[in-house]
């Protein structure tokens, strides 16, 4: 049997009441946002009859997903993380902070406190003899083309089995994690090893969610970057390396053209020796374009909790 | 700097990617809601100008309630339980199912399996000497004023400290919850102790919401009630012991008018024999009035993630 009753003046005042409009405290910020959250979910409820069974099952897969910290995991798979970087795409266009690398979404497996290294740093322990040799290079320029000395490279990825150091507890601590501060050119390199794609836990709430929507969760292989130097806008994005079966189907929604790099197979050993390396390599180039900005508020990366990460002041 | 990307074709267009509008697996109202519900939501960061930083804090919250079972604590606050037995009222009104006792709230605290008495039950384990005692009856009776005997009288409340036992490991198992099969002319009768109120724990992300929101998170003393017996409605209700001054300030938003009861102090040494008690007692008379039906699925409570009772299948 179906009802309606959100347009009535009995629960308008109740939501009035619940979003606490009486109470001198708290936040008005907050009042408001949670009154238009609550209004919508309660007329969702009305409109779609939301049963209670359907209610408490939520309820129950919320607890589980916060339990598994999922809410971070959960977020780029209905695409908010993606609908934000729209947003803010729009408000560099608007304010003509244009033309530079494009961003793409975080992720929620940053660590802070990776080693620094100055131009080069070998990010994998080693630990994986199997594993593809990764060549990963590039150079930080301004829109004008002018190179960006000292620029903060910071580089995250998998490994070969998808997993991520401090959150896969079979790697080093803070293997495949590395902040190279670029040379005098703007350039960083790296030799790590080829990453591979990575899919949400089997059985996971997160992925209970994607299957009652008929989708995987799956990523396509991809290298995590923060960018930052004085004078310039912080840029978080990844990169693809091209060739994935997920690259236009990733589940967090994060793929760009722009963003999609061929690896170069290399089997010269001339050129392996020149890099140092000995034997057949893959290697992977990402220069990175930067917008100039004097605003301090666009040089850093927005406030987010993050593992390791001390909360800002 | 504020942006409107929400009504564009890109954004409607990605919001039915994200629901899984272009898969044939998955549950098509699955789809429908998630659909309504990521419209709103993103509609609603537009139009508040929600930035990165608010939006993750509120991942992290909902980490933090998902880890602390704290959803089904917050939803009484945010009025959803409320606004769940209004629908559920309006419902009863259409089909002309009304007259009985009125539901309130379940809350999250039941938990399945509690001993089960014929006639009388001793609900407290005696631990607890400084508490005041109760004595609390009832009779169960249809519309018409006709005892129902038989009926099963599910009955669940704090201690004098406002804990649950389940919840609270200080209690002994099943402390404070019987189920007691009322007696011939429809009677049930309980010996306990006097429940007090009850807060959400101070500084818990539930309590966080509410600060935000200027409100507190405590509830009036009260005891809750599943009244079930074939043919009738089930109950899902609650009294509360007049003169708390949370009475009308319950968080969770369950007390009415109907279901408020006077306890009468008795000092008299005559009456307290009379019902098998020493000293001084409390009399709190709960009678109930249940709806006939002969649909067996208002027969029952709904489904809903309750502790220790398996799930129905």
């Amino acid at each position: 049997m179906t009802v309606k009753i959100f347009d009535t003046p009995e629960v308008h005042d109740f939501l009035k009441t619940v979003a606490g409009f009486e109470q001198e405290g708290g936040s008005d910020r907050a009042k408001q946002i949670v009154h238009r959250l609550l209004s919508d979910l309660y007329r969702l409820i009305d409109d779609f009859d939301v049963t209670p069974e359907e209610f408490w099952a939520t309820v129950s897969l919320m607890n589980e997903l916060g339990k598994a910290s999922q809410f971070g995991l959960l977020s780029p798979g209905l695409g908010f993380d993606h609908y934000l970087d729209m947003r803010m795409d729009a408000v560099d266009a608007e304010a003509e902070r244009t033309g530079g690398t494009p961003r793409t979404i975080e992720g929620p497996l940053y660590v802070a406190g990776a080693p620094e290294a100055e131009g080069f740093a070998r990010m994998d322990d080693g630990s994986d003899a199997d594993s593809e040799v990764m060549w990963l290079t590039g150079q930080v320029r301004n829109l004008d083309g002018e190179p960006v000395p000292g620029a903060r490279v910071e580089i995250w990825h998998a490994n070969a089995k998808g997993g991520y150091s401090h959150f896969d507890p079979s790697q080093s601590e803070y293997n495949l994690r590395r902040t190279i501060i670029a040379d005098d050119e703007g350039r960083y390199r790296a030799r790590s090893i080829i990453p591979s794609g990575y899919g949400v836990p089997a059985g996971s709430p997160t992925d209970k969610v994607l299957k009652a929507l008929g989708r995987h969760g799956q990523r396509p292989a991809h290298i995590h970057y923060f960018i930052s130097a004085p004078g310039h806008q912080h840029l978080t994005t990844q990169i693809n390396l091209a060739g994935d079966p997920y690259t236009w189907d990733d589940f967090a929604f994060a793929t760009r053209e722009e963003l999609l790099v061929d690896g170069r197979a290399v089997n010269d050993s001339a050129e392996a020796e020149a890099r140092g390396l000995e034997g057949p390599f893959t290697e992977v180039v990402f220069d990175i374009t930067l917008a100039r900005t004097a605003a301090p508020e666009l040089q850093t990366r927005h406030k987010r909790p993050r593992a390791l990460e001390e909360a800002a002041g």
